[in-house]
């Protein structure tokens, strides 16, 4: 999990909502790692779990990432957890509840829904408190950013006014 | 539609399961297109309309798809549907629905969840017919390979006793 969070803190490190994610195979090696991109690819898919799947599949040259394992600091959305059932992963763990997307419980609980061929087991909060922090933290900055960007420009429109007074 | 369906055939053509999406802009140009790449990538996310969402976001360098259109041959299975609802493209257009993996109404609606923050609008059943007897036929054929295999190796087994006798 603490992979996951290096992950994180790459994503943040490039203004992105700091998300991250590995995969761990049966014997604990880490064959997927990969932190949310979304802006910096402007690739609505590119999210942490999706570049962990993709990047495991290759490296063990096969769809099925059975017995294998994902970390990721945040509930997966409802495309992230329907690539997890789709991976065939046999455990995902995770650290923050997402109350507005979240498919692991939050809005929809989709590994739970018995017609689906294959349901992983699902640890949740693990380091929630951190996870969670590492976003509110993130959130909070770019408030401040935008506060004082509104300032400043608030601030250059009263000078451009005594300009031209 | 028939575009989707091309791609489709794609698929079959090299033994995939065939599925075909396409992604449309407002003003009717094909931005993305994709058939299912699963195993000839061995890869779980490499589903069409994966395919065609991040081809569409390169080509207008948005995640944000807005106003765009998705055209697939098979209901989005849960991972799909969370990329259409990522993506924020306005309209799903599908052919057969998926009673096994189907999350478009088959098995679960994640297009009618409330607390999503982005709904668009579900067309199903388009060319529904054609889009069913394309998958119908593709698993026949699949069948018949097996069973003759599976005849060819008993055949191959009798001839090896006779030898031995």
């Amino acid at each position: 999990m603490l992979l996951a969070f290096e992950q994180a803190k790459k994503a943040q490190e490039q203004d992105e909502v700091p998300i991250g994610a590995i995969v761990v195979s049966p014997d604990g090696e880490v064959i997927g790692e990969g932190y949310n991109r979304r802006e910096l690819d402007q690739d609505a898919t590119q999210h942490a779990e999706m570049i962990a799947i993709k990047q495991a599949c290759q490296k063990i040259g096969s769809w099925r990432l059975i017995d294998c394992s994902l970390f990721v600091t945040l509930e997966p959305c409802p495309m992230c957890a329907g690539a997890i059932i789709n991976a065939r992963l046999k455990e995902v763990y995770f650290g923050a509840m997402d109350p507005k997307a979240g498919a692991a419980g939050s809005v929809v609980d989709l590994f739970a829904v018995e017609k689906f061929n294959h349901h992983p087991l699902v640890i949740r909060g693990l380091f929630r408190q951190e996870a969670g922090q590492m976003l509110t933290n993130f959130f909070r900055a770019i408030r401040q950013k935008q506060k004082k960007q509104k300032l400043m420009a608030q601030d250059s429109g009263n000078n451009s006014e005594n300009t031209l007074l």
